[in-house]
């Protein structure tokens, strides 16, 4: 069944990005050198990192933060060709109306994943965005999360998890220890 | 050669206490249920939590936080039988007068480790609490971390980790994935 997965790269510490909303580190890419050739201009294609990529562009759609998607412009309106949700109640921006793959979902968390869920078929939704995780989490409509954990603390920026109304159990799915990140994998008990 | 080793309990959201400075859940134990038995009074045996506690009461001395060490009144002056170090500014509270393995620190971090690494000889010392691991960071004499991460989200409580003036990387050493609890271990790279 189609499950709803976040995936996010965060710091030891907690963070997902720095106070300037990059990723940390010299080159603001440090977060994702876990999945980046070394000159920082491509995608690697050894494992684990390319199996995870290929999991990921596997997926049937996006539900992204708009903090998120506005930081890269919606990643020019294509992610992996994907549809692309995103939970706003501000209409969109006027890059949106030439991007066909975009939706801007105005009444909330839970009709934006029923939405993806419903362009996804039997493929997952793809999940980006502290914000939006934790009002997922909140609703219910999270499944799954999949945190890269990077071996840096990076002392500041902003968090990926923050206050949540309540404690939320998970079950460990999968552990992937590698150098450079340890691939966490969990399903939200219900 | 003797290291620093910070030993925590934490949420996947980075919590080490809920708000009332219980470890979270129905019976404020949640974070320990890894090592604890099933009524909650005794240490489990069998592995890897077995282990895990031969390792942490082979240590020589411990460097533990004054708020952590007054919410349990400093383990009643005796945990597994280590010299106990206090790094804090003010004078102990009167109880710490019949503790021997007792020693508050009002000169810094630095001077408390290496007080506690004196006192350990070849053996490492344990460090406890956020604020002291924070600290410990800042000043550079914290070894590795040791990293007990729980698939729950607290939603709020105590951090672990918070501001950092810089930066740390890290190098991961060891990964141990158990249904309860992920181990994590790091060494801090100078």
């Amino acid at each position: 069944m189609s499950a709803s997965v976040l995936f996010m790269s965060m710091s030891l510490d907690g963070f997902i990005a720095d106070p300037a909303d990059r990723l940390g580190g010299s080159d603001g890419n440090r977060l994702h050198h876990w999945l980046l050739t070394d000159d920082g201009e491509g995608f690697r294609s050894d494992e684990p990192a390319a199996g995870l990529l290929a999991e990921y562009t596997a997926s049937g759609a996006i539900v992204a933060g708009r903090r998120t998607v506005e930081i890269v412009d919606h990643w020019g309106g294509d992610h992996h060709g994907m549809p692309i949700f995103v939970p706003s109640h501000r209409p969109p921006g006027p890059s949106v109306a030439d991007m066909p793959l975009v939706t801007y979902v105005s009444d909330g968390i839970a009709s934006a994943m029923a939405q993806a869920k419903a362009a996804a078929g039997d493929r997952d939704v793809l999940v980006h965005g502290g914000y939006t995780a934790r009002r997922a989490l909140e609703a219910g409509v999270l499944d799954e999360l999949g945190i890269l954990q990077i071996p840096v603390l990076l002392g500041r920026g902003r968090r990926l998890f923050d206050e949540l109304p309540a404690e939320i159990e998970l079950d460990i799915v999968r552990v992937v220890d590698t150098p450079e990140a340890t691939h966490l994998r969990y399903r939200v008990r219900r």
